[in-house]
Formats: C-alpha cells, structure tokens, sequence
C-alpha cells in the first residue's frame, strides 16, 4: 500500500514536522470561503463537540456541510415514543441547531442508518458512501470524531463505527482504485483531503484548541435546541422547555464546557491527513 | 403482514381474475406518455429481453429509465482485459445500444456493482437502494428479468439476485414503514407499481407477447453494438466489427428471435402487481 | 449425512410407499390429545392456511402451540402507523384471532424478527431457535408454510425463509450433533418430527384437504378479527369494523375458500418426514 | 455479461441443437483417458448417485477426482457419537468405499466444511475454492448434484449450496477476470468444462442413463461399505456388519436402484455447458 | 443519541465527580440481599478475575447469577479430547468451582457459544440476547471482563467480544425502543445498571480493590476444580488432581494473587454507568 | 479457555519473568538454521518494518518464509493503472525486494486478498487460513506487524486485520480443536509458535532492536526496489528510476531509518507467545 513508507516515516518523525508545519497553516477559526466538511454519528456530536467552531467557520463565509451517520431514533425514556417520531423530532431539532449556528438545512446530508445499529451497517459499503460524499464535496477540512480516541470503551457501536469509518474513506477517497465505479459511473475523481480536526479527542491526544469566547452563548442555545436530548423532555417529550429547566440546562453547559487560560475552548486532535507526503 | 390475503387470495382465483381484467388494461406496446422503469442485471440483459418493446416505448413518447444492477466488468475471455477497462467499454456500449433504441444516456442509472457478484452485496441494503429508485421514478409500468424463472439453476448470481431485489423492492416500495428514513429524509412517499412484466420467463410461463416486427432490426442494430459482448471481440477486444462477422451475427440473432404466427416477438409474464386488491 | 439413502431412495419408491402408509394412520382433523406445533411467517398465515384445521384441532382437545416468526409491523397503508403501534395491534389481533379457533394466548410463540426482514436474520442462529422449539416441544404433528412452493417467486423473504427454515429445523432436531449445546446445556434431547402438513402449497402439489364445513365460519371470524390486515383498516386504522365492511369482507372470505367436491375444504401437502428410514 | 446472448438464445433453441450435438459426442460409458471431476456434498453422494458411472470410468482408465464439500460430521443417531470421530469414520469409510469404485485415495479432496453447514460458508470464497480446483484439474467432463433438482424443497443446506456452488465456480472457472488473483499468484489460467453431467436429477428432467448392469453389485458394495451412513450403525456405532443386516441391506439398494428397459442405470441431466458459445 | 451530554461531559470531569460520589455508595463487599450479575466469556474467567468477590458476595446473601458466553470447547492440548467431550466437562467443573464459592448451579446461565467463536456470533444478535438478560434480571451490580483493557492486543475473539457485547448490552438494556420487541412480547421493561465493577482492568486503570483474604482459599479451591484448565489434564485430561500437582498449582496460583498493603484483593475498574445523568 | 490462568497471570509477573528469561534466549540475528515466518499486510511492510532482520536472518542460513495478507492492488495514484496490472507490478517487485534480502521467491506465499479490504474477508476463514500456514511451516519464530500498535487509529483495515488475524492464528494454531479438520483431512498438527517479534510497533511498547548497520543499505535498495511505492512512479507509473530520484529516495530512507546509539535499528515488540507455560 502506498501509504506505508509515508506513514511509518512520519510515525518516527511526526514530533518536529507537525511543529514545523504548523507555523504556515492558518488557523482553523480563521479560514474564510472555504468547504467544511462534517462527519458525526448523531445529530448531535456535531453541536456538542464542535458547535462553536461551526458557528465560527459559518461567519466567516465558510461552506459547512454536516454529514450525519444515524436518524438517533433510540435515545429516549420516553415510555410512549416510537422510532419514527423520534427520528422526526431528532431531524426537525438538528435543523433548528445547525441554524443557530449559521449552517442552512440544505447543507445537511443524511446517511439515514439506525440509531446503535451503525456497527452492523454493511461494509465496505457505508465506506463507499462515505468516500463518494468527500469525493463529491471535495472539502478543505474535514471534522469527525476521534478514531484515536478509546470510544470502544463505552461505544462499541456508533462512535466508535463512525470515527473508523470516516477515516477509512478519507483514505479511500485518494485512491481512484477504490470503488472505482464512482469515477466511471458518477464522475467522482479521487480527492486527497488536505487537514483533519478530530472533536471528542482524548485529553491526552489534544492538540489544537478554538477559542469560542465570541460564541460560547450560541453553542448554548444550539445545544439546547435539541430539546429532546435533555431532561425532562427525555423521559417524557415535550417540544419545547419550562423557561427554568432550560436556564439550568444553559448553566450546566457553561459549567461543563472545556475551558483553557479561563478562555472558552473547543479541543480537536489535529492531523493533516492520511498519506502526507 | 398485509400481503397475505390478497395474495394467497390471488392464487386461488388469479385464471379467471386475470383474463377478466386484460381487456380493460391498455397494451403494453400502445401506452404513451407514461413512465417506464427497466430493471437488468447487466448492459445487455435489457436489450436481448426487451430491446423492441423499449424501442416502441420510445417511439410512442414514454420516458422510458434503465436501472442497471452490475456494471458487467469480467465476462471478457480477452487475457488482456482488466476490469476497470471493461466496465468503461460496457458502459460506453450501452449507452450507444440504448440511444439506438431512443433512450438518452440521461436516463441510464447505474447501480454500480461488480459483475458477478450481485448476490454477494448486503442485504437488505441493496432492497432500500431499488426501494428509493422505485419511490423516486414512480413508474406507470416495470420491467425485469422474471423471478420465477428458474434461473438459481444457471445463475444462482446476478440474474436470480436482480430478479428477486427488484420485487423485493416492489413489496417494499409500497408500505412507508420499509425503510422509513426514504419518507423522513429523502422525502420518497411509499409508491405502489400498478404493472410488471418480466422478460426472460419460462417459456411455459409466458403470458404476453409483443409484436416487434417494425423495430427487429433496430433491435439487433443495438444488441450487436455491445460489441465486446460478441466474438470475436469477446475473446480479443476490437471496438469495431469485421462488416462480414457483423452480418454473420445479425442473421443469427434474427434466427434466433422469438417468433409467434409469424412475427418476431418479445415474450414476458405480466402482472398486475405484488398486492393486486 | 445419514439422510441420503433414505432421501434419495424416498424420491424413487414415494409414490407407492406412500400410497401404502397413508391407510394405517389416522387423519389429521381425527386425532386427539395430541400435541400440534404449527409454524407461520406471520401472524395471520396460520389462519388463512390452516385457521379451519386449527379450529378443529382445538376441538378434539389436541394441544396446538403456533410459532409466529415475525412481529409483522411493517404492513400498513396508513401514514399516520408506526411499527411499535403495528406490532402491537397484530399481537393483539393474533391473540384474539387463535382464541376464536381455541388456541389459549399462552401457546403462541413470538420468535420476534421484524416483517420483511426475516431473510436477512441470522444463519444458522435462526434455525438453532426453531430446532430448540421443536426439541422442547415434541410435536405429534408440525404445520408448516410449504417450502415447495414457489415462494421465492414473490416473496424473497419471510414466507420462503420461514418455511426452509421450519424444514432444516426438523432436520437439525433429528440429529444430536447439529447444535449440541442444547443437549447439554438446555437438556434438549434430539426428537424426529414424525407427520408434517404444509399450508399454502402449490395447486399441483396439494394432496391433502382437510374438509372445514363445520368450523368454516370460525375461520372467517378469526380472519376478520385481524382488523388491521383489511381495508379500509389497512389504510387508516381503526380497531373495529364497520358492520357493513366486515360483512362484506367475510362474504368475499367465503367465496375465496377454497373448495373441493362442494365443501369448505384446507389444502396440505402431506409428508412423513424428513428422514423416512 | 458475455453468457448472455449464448444463455438466452441456448434457453430457445436448445430441444433442437442438443439433438444435433449428442450423435457427435462419446457416450460418457465409452470415455478414457479423460479427466473426471465429480463435486459431491457429503461422501456418500457420489455412490448414491454416480457410483456406477465412476466404477465404469475408473476401469476404462479416466482419471477420477472425488471433490467434497463437508465432512460429514453430524448425521448420526448415536448419542454416543462426536463429531470429531464422526468426520474421521466418514473419511475412513469413503476412502474404501471409492477404492472399491476404483479410485485411489489420493484422488479425494475434501474441501472440508462442516455438516449441514455449507449454506453458511462464506460467500463468493467457496466459489473461489470451487474455482480454483477446476482451473487446476481442468476437467473434461464435471459431474455434480444437480442445481436444478429442488433441492430447496429439502436441503435448503448442503445439497443445494453444493450444487448452486459447482456451477457458479464453472462460470467463474471460464473468465479470467473472477477472481484474477488465481491466474497471477498461483497460476491458474481460465479454464471451460466442456460437459456436465448432473446426478439426483428430478424424474422429469433425467434426459440421460447409463446402464451400469456390469458394476451394479461394486455399487452396492462400495455404498454399504459406509457402514454408519446405514442402520443398526447409524443408531449405534460399529465399524461393521452383521452378515445378515448386511445382506438386507444390498437387497434393498437392490430393489431401489433406478432400472430402465430392465436394466440397472443411473440418471442423469446432460448439460453442455454454461456458455456454449 | 441521549447518551452523548452526559458522556462527553462525564469525560471531563470524571476525576473530581467520582471522589466525590464514592463516599456515598456502599463498598461492594459490604452489599447484601442485592442482585449482581457477572458476565464471563469462558467458565473459569468469572473465578480468576473476581471468584473472592463472588464468594463474598454470596457469604452476604447476595444473589449471584453467572452468564457464561461460551462452552469453552477448545482450549485443551489432549489429543484425545473432542469437543463435545470438553464442553460436558467443563460444564461440570464450573459448576464445581461456583459451588465452591456459594452460587447455586441453577444460578449459570450458559449463553451456548462456541469456544473462540464468540467474534463470529451474529451481531446484533448476540447483544439482543445480553440485553434481555440484563432486562430479566435487573441486576443491582454488574460485573464483566474490562471492555477498557487492551484485549484486541491478545484476544481478538472472546474476550473482547464479551466485553464490549456487554457493555453494549447494558446501553441498549435502558432503552425501551432498542429491541423493542423485547417488551411486546416477553413483557421485559427497560432497566438502568446502576453501577459496574470490570474484572481484568489494565493496571493502569484499576480504580477498586477488594480485600479477599477472608476467602482466599476458597477461592483457590474453586480455581484448581476446573482440573482441565490446569496440566497435567490439559495435555492429558484426567478428572482429579495428583495431590501433588494440586499443591503446586495452589501454591501458583497464591504466589500470583494480586496483592495490595500485603492483602490479597482482587482488582477492578468501577464504573458508575453508561449513562450517568 | 485454558490460556486465562496463564494469561492473566503472565500480565501480573510479565517484568521479571521477561528479564529472566532473556539471557536463555539466543539473540534473534544470531539465530541460525531455523524457520522463520513473517506475515505481513502488504507487500512492503515486511521490507519497511523487518528488512534489515529478514537480511541478517537470510544470511544466517535460516528459512525465511513471506505470508502476504493482500496483492496491493489498489495504492495507485496513476489515473491509467488498474488493480489488474498494479497487482503484477506489486507482485514482481517484492520478488526482486525480498530477492535483495536474500529470501528466494518460493518462499513467498501470497494469500491473494484484495488491497484494503482484509477487513471484510470472511472470518473466522480468514484465521483458519494463517492457522493452516503455521501448523504447515511449524516457525521457530514468527514475525507479524503488532496488534498492540494503535493501527485502528489509522488503518481500520489492512494492517490491524493482518496484525490481530495473526495472533488468533497463532492461539488457534495451538489447540487441535480448533479447525479440527486440518488434522484429519490435511495432517496438520497443532503447533505452539515459542517466540513473536511484531514489527510497527507502539514507541513506547519496542522492548527489542535488532542492530541492522551492516546490511542498513541492502534494506534501502531492497525497499527503493519497490518502485511503484515511491514517488514518482506513484503518481505515474514507470519501473524503474531516474538515478537522481533514487537517490534522495534512498537519502530519505536513511534519513528516517530508526536510530538507537549511533546504530541503524529495527524496533520490535518481543513476545514470548500467547500461552506462554
């Protein structure tokens, strides 16, 4: 495979040469006019683990495309929900979130897989889908969750699917050998992204941090729109909020999210890319 | 499920309730302005089952759509064939067979798997994929290859696989709980076809014969433009044919079309659909 | 595999052999206190195939169990159903159904797979279920959907998987060695399933008719207390029927039963087994 | 795919030019010094159904190739019995069972699968183990279980997979292009069976007999040299017979054995080929 | 997914959080008349990693129930031995050795697998199955192999795959509309594992100890019943212990014992759930 | 399993048993005369990861034996190369590289997978192929990339396949049960692998460096051999170099080879084996 020399090699030497790029790389909350493309498992990783640079990425007249891998249509208490309408509700709530953030509905894509049930999805199949998306948007940037991260820990399924399976495509994507019936019969060409950001990273593995001072309230407001996802809608839906439940909601978010020299942060693992050279 | 009845139903009465329904259904070869959706296998299957029957649809102004299943890149006997190579060849000839028999490339869907391994792709996976074309073209009429021919005992690949997926997906198309993620984010509404006929039947099962005479020999015009599908380009590629071995191949396909009283026909098992009531 | 010879030798010498056995065992609608396993892909098959035969059964004080392979949750027209909802209603409806006909809802069985998806369970496991319930249960007798039939010609799936299913289970069940852990770890002994009767069998084929005169309007009642497998339930659901719909549903009921020599009869084709020896 | 004009156009013409074609080719009785590869999926099959063709062929010096697909592992009603012991009587029993036939042991390959199992092997690599022997013995004649028997009915197992499976593997055996790695890292090139001859025929499709009067009672001595495949052994285990039982035993395979015009034959179905181009 | 709040957040302050709540909880040594549930891939991991505590746990009147995966089938270098000889075997030792240690034998659960298999068990299936236990017991601990450990490294197959299917299963346990089939038709209502205790974590990430000395050589005694586990009757099985080996092993397996503060504990990674809200 | 006991003790005790045990042992570049079999994913790692090892184990008068997982057929960034030709080109160039290394090409077994799509081999197929390459070749030492390397971060596929396929070979490999019908059918026996050295390993997990100065430019020439691998034969394919190209190639190389003091390296994971007893 190509990518062995390359990898390996970088592998030994990654330490100064990430340090010697990085200088020349604008940052990532600077990029304007670019195409932002990303991978999250449910419709909700996206606003939780990156919504602040999202919200940063849309201002600066970025083209941010959210790539969504499951309908979440299991995730609720609710003793009386069924996994139509929460795939619904789970739909019409990431609609209003991404458009907090400034993403329009039209540039969210959904790969439409069950909710828990991505492990079992078929491959390599759902990387077919996958590379033909990147190879379609040609994107800038890539953002996914962490394939670095030990998410089979707790996450056999969705996350852990979702981040490989990204990764797989990426890789997929440069290669006009793979799935070759993409460039004949869809007129894909291979494409080579050019620089990943992980969210969910490992404490450990953190490696770039955005600022989201400027946006941390939005993110909030984002975060909350997906009503269902937070008590007491949870256990028993409702589609909107008791004024004080979601004041509480808002302040344990505050609480919560990650902060670096008293600055609001959202924390990625940084990569630039699969085969380097 | 719903089926049963109607179904089991239907066996018990299908003689009398089928002869008494034909009079009032148009033929085939006599619709217009109707929307015709070709199920096949291979870019080849269409036009030896159906090549004059798409030709008429086309000359009486149908939109006529082929959906093609593999993209038939090993059945070469050329050592020096490579499949990407050959899948770019069949593609080409298909394009150039059906624009003979009127259809626009525009309207030439290729589902994109490998020769040969149809049977091997996930299911249900490939159900939800012909489910959503189905729910999508919302076709007046289908064509297929017949699932009740017995063709596990040549093929037990593509041809029995595209036979079944493609009533599969008929079943499916109609109820909106299969596959359900189509309604929600696709917007495809459940979509019942209210005919089918099924080319390649068992001749003892054939039950309707269309009169191609007026567009045999455009017929085999576009069945011998799949060059490659012939000797002796199946064994040593040429793009082009021998004028003489063209000749030589044409006579043998007219010798070979279906004849009845005299004319050459095309013979197919229709039906009026999965869950008649 | 030990069931060669007999196999094989069975399908020279059936039709003498089994003219010679069938005079010394007693009819299926005569037997008594005996134990009757009847397996269905849903829950309504077992009624339109056998409902009149089952309603005998119970009769005679035999003691009949009904294994249902699917919760058949996908088969409504009506856009406001879901499949929870579905499931749901058909369980209740089968219960209220095998009640008309005497089966107590305490011997149905609900292997549990989703409508339409029973292809596509898993292999072997889905044979090691139904061979540890015919090991458990012993039957005298076992009622089937007919793996003979053509299903495959419209039905890919559950009613063709049900039935091989069903079949390669008896086998399995006769042989300790197939699945062994049930032997040791459930105490499942091995058990030859010794008469079987498959509903719904192809016309040529059919060569057993239980006569249903006596039990016929049981049937249609149990039929039509599936209220949701009818229009105009089955397009908008409504729990009970409309006196003038029911009516007219049980007279079609009546005119579609099958008949034979001027009676109500249920068609089988009759097999002793697997492995004659 | 190239097997599609000869394939449809054979399915038409073919009452006439397998006419045409038999006065031309040796009887199969009459060959010698040709290479036979029989596929059969159990060792006992290959007696049952073409023992005495093999015996014939053997003695007129043809080179004999036995190919098994399973191990035989699981049909016994030994409670006793395991299966690790099992699979070596049978291997046992069939290496004397085929040296009385007259083929050497070293003329047997098991593919070894499990019993009852093969329907769960993976899918397309039992094509392509199947493949690659054909590219390496290169058969003139092939016989086989055949496909077109209903297997399904009964075996939706072993028989069926292997008969489905022997001629999926002589479709691929012709094309380079499946399963390419063979011809490049072993070095089998593609390879056409000329003939075919399919044994446990379905009565009405035996279009073929050969009368092995001659070698009848080595048939029956090489089937019941596979003593467990018969009872008392089946149901308790011993290596050999009871003179008596013994005896019963050929009577019966005697009796059974098909007979034409008086004589002792074996039927099969002739095919002469799957692309006959 | 609901999941994801809680657990990225969980991510970030797990440090503090989980001081401040262990406090509260009490010791799981001190735990009586509750119900816990140990998960184990083979029959003698639930003693290695955790049988002092199990002893503690039922000196307590804790209900102890013990989900075996597999039947440990394979896992002997007697050459004589087959598998389903092994899998009688060590059926009976396990319930030996849990007897040892106060667990009544009708408290084994023995899930059937095949030994080393448990990989290939079909997904999701396999979790389905783990779920309606956890679903029917409704555990008030549950202890399983460390999903956190680096099996992958060593044991891509079992242990593995029964820490994650466990872990998996206990997500899927709290929601009703995972396999919902589950409260249809075996009445089985979501359940919440409050808290989990994994045996063999990595020794970095051991967060509790149990001080066993009290039980020690019970513990010990319940190890050296699985006499195959153990050589000589690993390469030679014999059913007892030469009163010499059984010495030495003992005295092995004290020498290994974990220790802590010069006591012998056994170690786990506690867990407080997958969904903490 | 009868590896727990061993196992988790071996994790307990593994640091001073591992320092005592070293001093026994030979050297593995002082090794002569023994068998010695390396695995590698594609045909390059091995010359990457061990080169330097295989050429001073060559050297030695060892047997040195290549498993090659896939034929590589898909790293191609050249828009005219298909999978075909770069399979030929990937196959000659490791014979003329490990020809360079001193290991004829009859020592190279390709198992013949598709490049990048080892993950989705049929499994446990795909392990009870390598378990049939070890009992086979019976090595006194076995080289293999690591499956303790976090390769899923990176390489979902190919390289974490082939490093965890590996080792469950090596496991399997031990216990005549698993895969029993390699004994019985092919004389196989089970065979313990006494020592694994895993190349590509973790930084922080290398416990072993073979010094490689002497024959450090025999692996570059070996490696550069490749050409296809390297730039810019990748992006357009010519065999052979320009001299100025192979020479800052070779620079490269001896630039990013591991160094350890002042020497040329090869790092390695030392094990001795899966049940170590």
């Amino acid at each position: 495979m190509k990518k062995t020399l390359a990898c390996c090699l970088a592998l030994l030497i990654s330490a100064h040469v990430s340090h010697a790029q990085q200088p020349q790389t604008p940052r990532l909350e600077d990029l304007h006019d670019k195409t932002i493309l990303v991978f999250t498992p449910h419709p909700d990783d996206d606003v939780f683990g990156a919504g602040g640079t999202i919200a940063l990425l849309n201002r600066n007249h970025n083209k941010v495309i959210i790539v969504i891998y499951t309908n979440d249509d299991k995730g609720s208490f609710d003793p009386e929900m069924n996994s139509q309408r929460l795939a619904q509700i789970r739909r019409a709530e990431e609609e209003v979130s991404q458009g907090i953030l400034g993403t329009p509905k039209e540039n969210i894509i959904w790969m439409g897989y069950d909710d828990g049930m991505l492990e079992y999805a078929p491959q390599p199949k759902l990387t077919e889908e996958a590379t033909a998306i990147i190879r379609r948007i040609r994107p800038d940037v890539l953002l996914s969750v962490d394939p670095g991260e030990w998410y089979e820990r707790w996450h056999m399924t969705d996350h852990r699917m979702a981040a490989f399976n990204t990764i797989d495509a990426v890789r997929a994507a440069e290669f006009h050998l793979y799935f070759p019936n993409q460039r004949l019969q869809q007129g894909l060409q291979p494409y080579k992204v050019p620089e990943m950001y992980f969210f969910y990273p490992s404490p450990q593995e953190a490696n770039y941090f955005v600022n989201i001072d400027s946006v941390a309230e939005l993110k909030f407001d984002a975060a909350t729109s997906q009503v269902s996802q937070f008590q007491p809608a949870a256990s028993k839906y409702r589609p909107d909020w008791d004024p004080e439940d979601l004041a509480k909601a808002k302040a344990e978010l505050r609480d919560l999210q990650t902060r670096k020299d008293g600055h609001f942060v959202e924390a990625f693992r940084r990569s630039t890319g699969f085969n380097p050279d």
